[in-house]
């Protein structure tokens, strides 16, 4: 919330239900040429007639997945939306719709929720998807947000997470560690600013791994740029919980083994400054971390030259028969198994 | 919860997050031809070629929407998947796919979670849909249910709220105030059961009233009544709020009057006679009781014969001009102008 910013705070009761909805989602307009009717009526029409759509759903739950003491309604908004994008991304997919469904207490104003659906106007705005339904309610307690996002499948078909084929290449885009880097961060400064919630401490330095944790991008940019590449992946799946436990849903769900190798593994270089100065592991952010948003998958061996050739995609290692095991392979040589210690939502 | 009358309880930590998906979606199989892929994936995976689809998503929180000391939690998960059908009939539309997500404290067990999505799968049998997705998180206090539905909308296409037409004829489906007298019910046992939780009142001679609260029907016979009648409404929408307020969207979005007669709402016997007992005007309750999950539709004047041979739809009076105003005419003629005075989310 930021009633330190505002003067003006309008009761969420001043609406009423239908008229709130109606505010919250009046900048929104329909492009995608699948929306025939959004916000309005019982429910949402769309058309899809020539392939197939996918659709997930997402939970943000206050004081799980995330802190309002450090988090702008309107990032987290964006990080609403973008979540679920990237789960669509994780099927070869491109988003077409999101509903929003919100629970708040009273001590929301309607400009906090303004703020909250100009997030969520942005990341819509910048994945082409139409906001077309949802739900708004009050809660006796926290904050909770629950998003689906629909998508339509690429002309070359919903990539799985169960059909990595031995030999494959295992590619990831972008880094690792960062957001869990940026999670520490802000709880460093929050336990020094207890109090103080609405002072906005001192960051310098680490804009990236705080815009990492706050702001996280869906990768539409790896999947157009594969697509144009002409890579099908065999085998995809958005890294939300952790390296670690989303190679090891991909090689439980293919019933396959996995190699990779210690030093290809993105770290970037504030996640390992910050880590240093924590004297934590870097690797074991890299590998547990969470909320890094990047695509972890698998490509046939042949197509290895050109990934290589691509902007913002490493090769981390090669799919292995299942009785290998699922081995870290560090900088020594050693084989280390690898095991899930990614964030648990119990 | 129902600590009461279960030995067993098992903490919903021993399966961690993928696990206990795995479990509670083990008893549900996938049977509309429209689902590719369900649960397990980043998304669902549909295929929807021939005709437009509809979407809507419905909030359940803890204290707002129900009251774990009366609703047991079988109960709660048919009903959760119930509203959001009677959503997808409202427009005209058959279900295919429901996304559930659920957040739970640390009180609720496996075998709670088991009940809960026991009843999802009893209301998913009974209207065709498959379960495709969701997610589960822990909260730190309430239950908070999400829930997303997808459907198909019939060939002759999506039924709106907004193109009610002058001389309409105006039908509800069943009768009005029923869920709210079982609620008032309710709420007046608790008083007097207060530190008693898990004893189970005397209801007796007041199933009716109950069962329409607990366990509401999306009415997807009423629909299937229509397709085979030949009758395609004007406009539709499902009654959650109140017949009163229903008939509002309706006219405001329709651009329309109405006049509706008090003596041909209808109301069932046990509402009027707990009504009675509770010295309250049983047509308020039918006009703002809400949570009725009736449908509320116009048809052309022409289509009077039809409508009135088949059984459980009353016909209950007209669209008007939208200068003469929403109006009730009651059983000694007078014009009582209508007010919305449903159930308010905030």
């Amino acid at each position: 919330m930021s009633e330190n910013k505002k003067s003006v705070r309008t009761e969420v009761s001043r609406y009423g239900e239908f008229g709130l909805i109606e505010k919250l989602t009046a900048g929104f307009n329909s492009l995608h040429p699948s929306t025939i009717k959004a916000v309005g009526d019982d429910a949402a029409v769309l058309r899809y007639p020539d392939r197939a759509i996918v659709v997930t759903s997402d939970l943000l739950i206050e004081g799980i997945h995330f802190d309002l003491a450090y988090t702008p309604l309107k990032h987290l908004g964006y990080k609403a939306a973008s979540v679920n994008f990237s789960d669509v991304y994780a099927m070869n997919a491109m988003p077409g719709q999101i509903l929003v469904s919100i629970a708040i207490s009273s001590r929301f104003s309607v400009e906090d929720l303004d703020e909250f659906y100009e997030g969520i106007k942005v990341c819509c705005e910048k994945h082409g998807a139409d906001l077309v339904g949802g739900d708004t309610s009050s809660s006796l307690t926290g904050m909770m947000i629950s998003i689906t996002a629909i998508g339509e499948v690429l002309p070359s078909g919903p990539v799985y997470r169960s059909t990595a084929q031995n030999n494959d290449i295992i590619c990831v885009s972008g880094d690792m560690g960062a957001a869990y880097m940026g999670l520490q961060l802000m709880e460093r400064e929050k336990r020094v600013l207890a109090g103080n919630r609405f002072v906005m401490p001192d960051f310098e330095g680490n804009d990236y791994l705080l815009k990492r944790l706050l702001k996280p991008e869906a990768r539409r940019d790896i999947v157009l740029m594969l697509k144009d590449a002409g890579v099908v992946p065999t085998a995809m799946i958005d890294i939300s919980d952790g390296l670690s436990s989303e190679l090891m849903h991909i090689c439980s769900q293919s019933k396959k083994g996995c190699k990779i190798f210690e030093e290809k593994i993105p770290i970037a270089v504030p996640t390992r400054e910050l880590a240093k100065e924590l004297v934590v592991n870097p690797l074991v952010c890299a590998l547990n971390g969470g909320e890094d948003y990047e695509l972890l998958f698998t490509v046939p061996v042949g197509q290895y030259d050109k990934i290589s050739s691509l902007d913002g995609i490493t090769a981390i290692g090669h799919i292995t028969p299942a009785d290998a095991g699922l081995n870290l392979i560090s900088a020594g040589g050693q084989f280390i198994p690898l095991q899930a210690q990614g964030w648990q939502a119990f």
